[in-house]
């Protein structure tokens, strides 16, 4: 599998004989909003080392944000916890030179193909994709900077499409209602494998800026992804809604829905209400 | 604060100049369910440790699950990440020997009193706590095991109340709807801190238990916690849901209200599908 994704995420493995596998990785451009990587990414370049590391791609990974990232250098360390007949358990710690970004705990395992036996759900209603809000020249797709200096690198890379009105903030025109939907692929087509699942959980704007309230960063405190499914082909209907903002904190839910209509993926954040 | 709860839970700092810092504790008994202490009480353990060396009590923790604990001594180690001036981050393991028992990442915080600006959504629908189901006899409040030996020695420490017809699957009548909602509080009235919510947030059964799939043990692989608020004095009301099981897998998301009907906590596990 290349791609973009693929190539800008890629993790070396640094030869050596110690119990903690250390990995040399780039943040590369184009990823960022207003020169900080998006979340995501930077969770997908830790998860990339955690999954070569447990040998098997991520089940459920949570990552405390401690600094923004700008593009350059950083070096995965990856701690084995525990590896399990089905599951690996391993910590990851992405830093750059002496400062760390992010710390990650997850649980690794290959998916098995057992009948879903409980579906209380279904994706977001969506228009098709080429009829959905394509975002050019705008913040769709991101979390958008408060700057207001145009859309964020990151939304070149990405091809995602918004469910009409959901775009709205972008023009000062909130929706009123704290969700976002829309249609998640990437713009050279790089198929979404359960490493791009992690940048998806974090690839739409805040559902928070369909709100009232002032639009601006939204810092991450914690990120956790479940892969609930290895995504069919095609683009993913996702869907982020956020219901309780106080005490200065709010969270974000996501789901991520593939072309068969099988859930792919849950997410949840724990975030700063937004910085002006 | 004193009572069961903080006695059993409580964690003695070995002196030491280790940025790491070690505690030791004790898993005690009759916080089990058949033998195996509760994920969301040995989750409590380690967040008191955690607190202690971050100075402030949870605000978002994440717990992967390693091996079952029975009673007996443990030792949890304490790595801080980062201490900021609102928040500080610090991984933990709690061991019992040399078996690692969890892995644990958290952030921790003083809750900011800020106004609520969106609440979407509402406690539970309960009958007043003396008139829900007691529970007693039966498998009400806690993870049931699935020896059909009687009701898990948990149940005396707490004082869970069903909503009427939620506690239907113990006597062979699930209700047909992946949900429980009910009262917790402690028996011993020990009042709810952000410490115990890490253990209101595991202590109700599995709402799977209330579908057509056989009863069994359900193994939590991860538990995230977000504390939203402190709870006020009384009995917390809960709902917890599961509205996915595919791939041999389930997740339960939590809310927990408080008695002014303030949200002061969210969680979702991941957990593996009954195991009879």
């Amino acid at each position: 599998m290349t791609g973009e994704f693929s190539t800008d995420t890629a993790v070396t493995r640094r030869p050596g004989a110690d119990p903690i596998v250390h990995f040399d990785a780039t943040v590369r451009p184009g990823w960022d909003i207003g020169g900080n990587a998006n979340g995501g990414y930077l969770l997908a370049i830790a998860g990339r080392a955690m999954a070569e590391v447990a040998g098997r791609p991520p089940l459920t990974v949570t990552a405390h944000y401690l600094a923004p990232a700008p593009e350059g250098p950083c070096t995965v360390a990856v701690e084995p916890v525990r590896v399990g007949r089905r599951m690996a358990t391993a910590v990851a710690s992405l830093r750059q030179g002496d400062r760390e970004v992010l710390r990650v705990l997850g649980t690794f395992a290959e998916q098995q193909d057992v009948p879903a036996l409980l579906t209380d759900g279904a994706p977001p209603e969506l228009p098709p994709y080429e009829e959905c809000d394509d975002g050019i020249d705008d913040q769709s797709g991101t979390d958008a900077g408060a700057d207001g200096a145009g859309p964020p690198a990151i939304t070149e890379r990405l091809a995602v499409r918004l469910r009409p009105g959901d775009g709205g903030f972008r023009s000062g025109r909130p929706s009123g209602r704290p969700e976002i939907a829309g249609w998640f692929a990437f713009a050279d087509h790089h198929p979404i494998d359960p490493i791009a699942l992690l940048l998806v959980a974090d690839a739409f704007a805040p559902p928070v800026f369909n709100t009232a309230l002032p639009m601006g960063w939204v810092p991450t405190v914690e990120l956790t992804v479940h892969v609930r499914a290895v995504p069919a082909p095609g683009p993913l209907a996702c869907v982020f809604r956020t219901r309780f903002i106080h005490g200065g904190l709010l969270e974000e839910d996501g789901e991520m829905w593939d072309s068969t209509g099988t859930l792919v993926c849950q997410s949840r954040q724990l975030a700063l209400t937004p910085r002006t």
